[in-house]
């Protein structure tokens, strides 16, 4: 399959450039970056000197088109409605993995205060979540890649959710991401000496993964009730990673051997997820680089409440890993293909 | 005041030291460490060559009693106990760093699986949260100086469950530390390469804290109802600070505005704990090195839900810091008596 | 004595209200940063919320004048200048931390491609090193303070160049310094991703304190032939400390034993600095937040070289502290007033 | 071929099973672990859960010789020394990755103080730095894998020192690396809050890779003089990499231009080496988790000395890359097989 990354030059898309280069059948066949085009890869990213010796090119639809089956969109919000709306035109099938396409239109006006751009777009989208949505991403020809956050959350709590072993409204989510997720400018926030021993949150109450959680757990609650959450995101200093810490209110009587049981059957033939035995539980270089969702679990009889952990890598799995892992079922391979390496534990 | 520091060479009892080469009415007695006993202080901590001249001599109750009024003990758990009832029957007060004396004789058997030390002491101890039991503290004998959740953890709650604000059956408290928490030891778990570029959870539901925070949380409690908390803990790759978001079902209707006004009212004449203004979130690095309590917090009207956000230096305010705020009070000077500096922003 | 801080809100100007903030002796009377006049001190700088009360003013030359009789001016190379002269005019002293008053005219036109600015002034600027320049910097109008890399060079190899038992001509010094050093502006350079986990030299052969060295070690050498060094920075990913690798062929026969005795004299009535017994070396924690500068060496008899290692705090020693240290001398006071902390090691 | 890797769960032990994980050609057959015999590998490294379902065994000889045709020792010095001995016996290549074998006998002799095991096998290993022996590296029987500050520093000095473009006696060399390279063992030296913002040097003129060094550059000196060096090693609060600053006077006059044409003719054919334009230095997150050495320098026509910097992953070029680099040649394959993948940047 030929591909095309546009906003190469960011973290996702730098990460995109990466697993790729390790891909078995996909052909990279268009690089854009606007503000670098006409530039070597590797005078611009030297540690690609000598692995590539391809070029930036400036985003042009009709060469895409010409040279792409699909095009991954490592764009800012904002930017990926349009390039996604002329790509399909085109014939070019799109994989957004920015925010754009995962909302449906009214909760898009909701949280972000302003007219969706493209309603009609974002209503085809398939939300890339491949471990629940698989069959429909197959047949996409526009999928909403997930968000960091939402993928680790939504991977650890659905298992309980679809089966009602939760009260969904006593969901806390308290949600923990290294730095790489704020992305590549250059601002005050992301200055060395700020983050740098220091730990804090960001977003309280109002982060914009909040709906699009909301949104896919309401969807897959048998009761159909609106659910609503408390999330909170904390920064810490490290450059990968996300781990997510969930709360919630027991249904029934179950324990935590049972639950990890139900994981383990939920998630038998989805081998980047991956359950820890009791007693145990994930830490985040358990999945650095690589595709893996690893998650525990903890039933705390004295609370009847059960918290789960998940960590994920923040620009595999929750973003450039995810992408190729609908790549991959979009171009009808094993979702594993090219993606299931070993974590690069230090 | 004549003060004797027991255990100086571990974290806490480095940070008595440079606290109280800071202050001006303690002198310094007598530096106990039994491993090191007979070297000069300098020697075994090069970065206070030429700050003291002291040595560290043999934990000796005779000499001890001899040369100090008050002993500041910074011993493992386990140890504290047997010091400070010898201290206590020759005369010398005791303010204990370590978890000995924290906890009634029955939570401590129920927690720790074993039947407590010198049950007796431990009754006679005043728990050293001097924001809300300064009298005692004052008056006491033998201070159980709070460990470092439950501090950052009962400012920032005890506002709300002393008026019966939440319904503390619904907390859920999400903890994170940096790893001087975890003591000198050089363990697997405290490698650097282990904990750099990681973040994890760690003893997940049975953290030993979780019994201090829930006995103090029921006595405030003003239903009387044994309180029972969600608490879970995390490990932040950085050396020192500790921040809990901890989250509460509000059990009326009640502003961001109206809360923040509350909790500044309780901490008016304590100027260790400061509030953030409205839409403002501490972050650890705001309190580093200092004796500070920050604490923001922010109502979610979708949830009703409030989210409560405390940050403390866990050495100091968490620890050595609160040793001498006590030991102030026990001295009759003002809490902050050589302990209000300017934080260490970076 | 009444003193003035200008540039109060870049890293070193925070680390003189902190330094201020100890001192017994001093008041603070002005705090002049033009981009946040007129907000409290603790709207911008939130740890120091609670700490005082005072706000920043726009620099004004007359009212600092009425009010101040040293200015402490921590602003960038090129506007120093220009405050500098005013001030001095107004008869303010004036102790300049950035590099705009270091070099003698024809070394700054030399380095900096263009004409010095006041050159007149420039030449009246007493260079604050105060271990070896003190009884003038006692004297001074206006002094310029030491670079960074500077201090710790010349402080580690200035005992040996004043008796010649090096040959200045073979020095080769490899310095290492943390980000705080960059300054606070939000560069590609100083995003928290690209410093961490990451080490690298940066202006290779042309660093800007090479003249500043160079022109000391020739001031001293005692054959007042012109030096010339290597030397080479390199980012340390940490905020703090600076380490300094030096290495010369020795003149003579010389053991590690016989110059740290020489380092030991030279340094005995200079408490700030502290020399390592034998066989041991500083490293830069040894000296965090604290005034100090720890000096170790080691003659490699195969090679006939000696090896220097000296660590600073880059914003203390290297920068705040340093100032006040100058400014202690100013007033008449020992140069430790206020200033003799212990550091803090972790 | 069939490979067996002894020492599994030391960190280039775990780098080992993630090459060989990636690798087309080689079949990993032995996966020895003393201390862990008879568990599943993702029991002990939970990060390889469902990457591999293999399992630790006893060493064995006998059984090692059964099933593989080369060993990869990733032991502790002193013990490699006893397991090469008898592999070879039984007809298994082996390739070191200790420093039993880097040395003749004299040499190791006066450098580690007693008496070198197995004299013999020492003189049988073939210098493993595949770049400039690695003709002799395919006939090998046993190879010595380098050190990973030997690998980065005659990398980078070989092209000048073979031609005598420098004086070897005038070499300074300055290097620093990453904590990995101190291993796994938890000791104080290690504990994160020690190596975090801390910056030392280590071992200043007695550490063991001086003798490595030397003895290279003595042997590829044309003159045939013993080459004696300046070298000191640091700590830099990372995981990984290395990065060496080296100096030397210049035998004649040489543009930086006209040195980088030398090296990019030297490391023509050998794609692992980079060399960096001119202006421009490499960064040691160049080359992370990949086999790449980049190396920059610049001429200083002040001082008529040239600085060289290279950077390598110490875990990888440094060690477990290379050894597969060297296992490659053995095979008959190109070196580059399965090993030429993108650095991880971030």
């Amino acid at each position: 399959m030929r591909v095309a990354v546009l906003g190469a030059t960011g973290y996702t898309g730098i990460e995109l450039l990466r697993l790729l280069d390790h891909h078995p059948q996909m052909e990279l066949t268009y690089i854009a970056s606007d503000s670098r085009a006409g530039l070597q890869v590797g005078e611009v990213l030297p540690h690609l000197r000598g692995v590539t010796t391809a070029s930036f090119e400036k985003g042009d639809v009709a060469r895409i088109a010409a040279c792409a089956d699909v095009a991954l969109l490592a764009l800012p919000s904002g930017l990926s409605v349009e390039w996604a709306a002329q790509l399909l035109t085109c014939g070019v099938k799109v994989i957004d993995l920015s925010g754009d396409h995962r909302l449906p239109p009214a909760l898009y006006q909701e949280w972000y205060k302003k007219t969706p751009p493209e309603a009609v777009t974002q209503q085809q989208a398939v939300y890339g979540l491949s471990e629940f949505y698989g069959a429909d991403v197959a047949q996409a020809k526009l999928i909403a890649n997930p968000g960091c956050y939402p993928t680790a959350t939504l991977l650890s709590l659905l298992p309980l959710v679809q089966r009602s072993l939760i009260d969904p409204q006593t969901l806390v989510i308290d949600a923990k991401s290294g730095v790489s997720g704020a992305g590549k400018a250059a601002t005050a926030a992301t200055h060395y000496v700020e983050v740098n021993e220091n730990f804090k949150a960001y977003k309280v109450g109002g982060h914009q993964h909040i709906p699009e959680i909301e949104h896919i757990l309401t969807r897959e609650n048998p009761t159909g009730e609106r659910v609503t959450i408390s999330f909170t995101t904390h920064l810490v200093p490290m450059t990968r990673g996300i781990l997510v810490t969930s709360y919630a209110k027991l249904t029934g009587s179950h324990s935590t051997e049972e639950l990890l049981h139900l994981y383990a059957d939920t998630y038998r033939d989805h081998p980047f997820v991956r359950i820890h035995p009791q007693g145990s539980m994930p830490q985040t270089r358990d999945v650095a680089k690589s595709n893996f969702c690893d998650i525990g679990l903890h039933v705390d009889p004295r609370t009847e409440r059960v918290t789960v952990i998940a960590v994920i890598d923040n620009l595999v799995k929750g973003a450039s890993g995810q992408a190729i892992q609908n790549l991959n079922l979009l171009a009808g391979l094993d979702p594993t293909t090219g993606l299931f390496h070993s974590p690069v534990y230090l």
